[in-house]
């Protein structure tokens, strides 16, 4: 089964909210589950970007699954075909919900975590059942974004990494099965290597935040949108390619380009210190006119990839998926009328 | 004085060729020197490239400058406005150039390294004017990224910096000071982090290069290819932003998110083992295509960016200086005619 039926969402907050926006704009039903009585406010919030960026997409959207808050786990749960948990980060939280989820979802039903760290086998401990939980592990804006890293745990069944792949993929979503578990997985990994050597540049007084964040998105950040970085440094290479690329900077690893041996002190001068440069980065745009800035761009930008004619005339990286995932959405629509 | 009329490249290889070919472009004349007896046509090869991804941004290109290959660094220099080093990453090199350029250069030319790493204070030490000596380190291909980091050494006057802020942003670049010194500055510190942890994710079989660049590609690449990370976290932290942000993920840096705090060894097996997985994952793409490929995709997302309203109706992040960089073209071309 290939097929989304009824999705459940565990936790309500950014991520919770960003798949059940994705979710709900594929015609599928939602039911959410969160103690927090600020959960439908936000979750409507949320709802609103992405129906305004989903609109930037296509101007034929499928008719949207229903929405519901249930009053429990158990409730929310019932006829799910996918259960999606993304409550706190602390592992007694996840195994209380997991434990519960588990108790009370249809046997068949997949369950994804969207921890950003912990291994799923740390916890699938929590599970009778622990054969059909897979972490899947996305991005904000969830409903935007199509990377979802999908990590099976030691219990984990060979077959609930297929059906992920395929569930995940049927919403317009790129899972990438991480080979071996580890904490973080690779998104993050590498995330959290450029975030402490920023953190050092900032501390130092090297750079502020926004002329940081100014060098990442006039360089790089252009190249890493189509490209990853090994293709990138295949094509720095030249005509030698990447044999040449790795003897050229090999040896850059052994000088000291990096503070990444150690780790800044994250004190409240260091936060205080980034919170009053990115207020001023900020200017006078609020979160939500960031929001919406960041979505009008991202639509932009797979826009632009889906127009080059490169891979199999549908577009190069997110591109084709992009183009893919509108023709669906808008085939959808079309047998709704 | 922020019009260069005649620029001089000294080293003619990929980065060296990527500085010809934007100023060639901008219509400045540009003498060469590079003992490499392929060097013509190895420029002659990204000059073909760049003038595509040109006509992919404008139908109205300025006249071309006027390129000489010159026999001497000394006739190379002669009567340019910015001269440009390029040569290898090793600083008796650099030296022996650099002293080379001052003995000849016009006493007002501003003379700029695009070294990825080294010290301009390491440099100026062999000129006997050094005060117009600064690092202007540009990002590949450089005809069409527009960021230029710009560090002044010691000896540096400050007025030479104020002037290369203006002369790299006269052809169209994005200039942004390094407040202090430091080996690598502040782009390649990013992508050394990035590097080392990529390194290791795929020496530990936790994933591929092409698994790794689907990783970035569809997820945080497409982020950073508008807003840098600070800014995207800001909006993560939500309605709290980025206080809170920093209280959420600060903890993190304690985990064992990252295998930073070591090198991995730099040896043949893994040379290999990534030279063969980019062979895999590049296919039948020639490293020339490949090259198209990105220049396509550089131009377009940067198009797409120029057409979002929102910088004082001139697009985000790269649109805006984009869009400007075309108008100061075609305005150009008007000129010519």
């Amino acid at each position: 089964m290939t097929k989304i039926n009824k999705a459940a969402i565990i936790g309500g907050g950014v991520i919770g909210a960003g798949w059940a926006a994705r979710l709900l704009l594929n015609g599928i039903d939602v039911a959410i589950s969160d103690p927090d009585p600020e959960a439908e406010r936000k979750v409507e919030a949320v709802m609103k970007n992405a129906r305004r960026a989903y609109d930037g997409m296509t101007d034929k959207r499928p008719k949207e699954g229903k929405l519901s808050f249930a009053r429990s786990i158990a409730e929310a749960v019932e006829k799910a075909d996918l259960i999606q948990e993304s409550v706190p980060e602390r592992l007694d939280i996840k195994h209380k919900v997991l434990a519960e989820i588990d108790k009370h979802a249809k046997t068949d039903a997949l369950v994804g975590s969207s921890t950003s760290g912990i291994k799923p086998t740390d916890m699938q401990t929590a599970m009778k059942n622990p054969g059909r939980l897979i972490v899947a592990h996305p991005f904000n804006p969830v409903y935007l974004l199509p990377l979802v890293e999908i990590v099976g745990g030691e219990q984990t069944d060979a077959a609930t990494i297929v059906r992920a792949k395929a569930l995940y993929a049927s919403i317009g979503m790129k899972p990438v099965v991480i080979r071996k578990e580890i904490e973080a997985f690779v998104g993050d990994r590498l995330l959290e290597a450029a975030w402490r050597e920023a953190l050092w540049l900032v501390k130092d007084g090297i750079t502020t935040v926004e002329e940081l964040d100014d060098i990442m998105r006039y360089s790089f950040g252009l190249r890493w949108a189509q490209m990853g970085m090994f293709q990138v440094y295949r094509i720095a290479g030249g005509e030698a390619g990447m044999r040449h690329f790795m003897a050229q900077f090999g040896p850059c690893l052994k000088w000291p380009w990096t503070k990444l041996m150690d780790v800044p002190e994250f004190n409240d001068e260091l936060v205080d210190l980034i919170a009053r440069q990115s207020d001023e980065q900020a200017g006078d745009y609020s979160i939500r006119e960031l929001e919406r800035i960041r979505d009008d761009n991202l639509v932009a930008i797979m826009q632009a990839l889906s127009k080059t004619e490169h891979k199999h005339g549908k577009g190069w990286g997110a591109g084709a998926l992009h183009r893919d995932y509108v023709e669906a959405l808008e085939k959808r629509a079309g047998k709704d009328k």
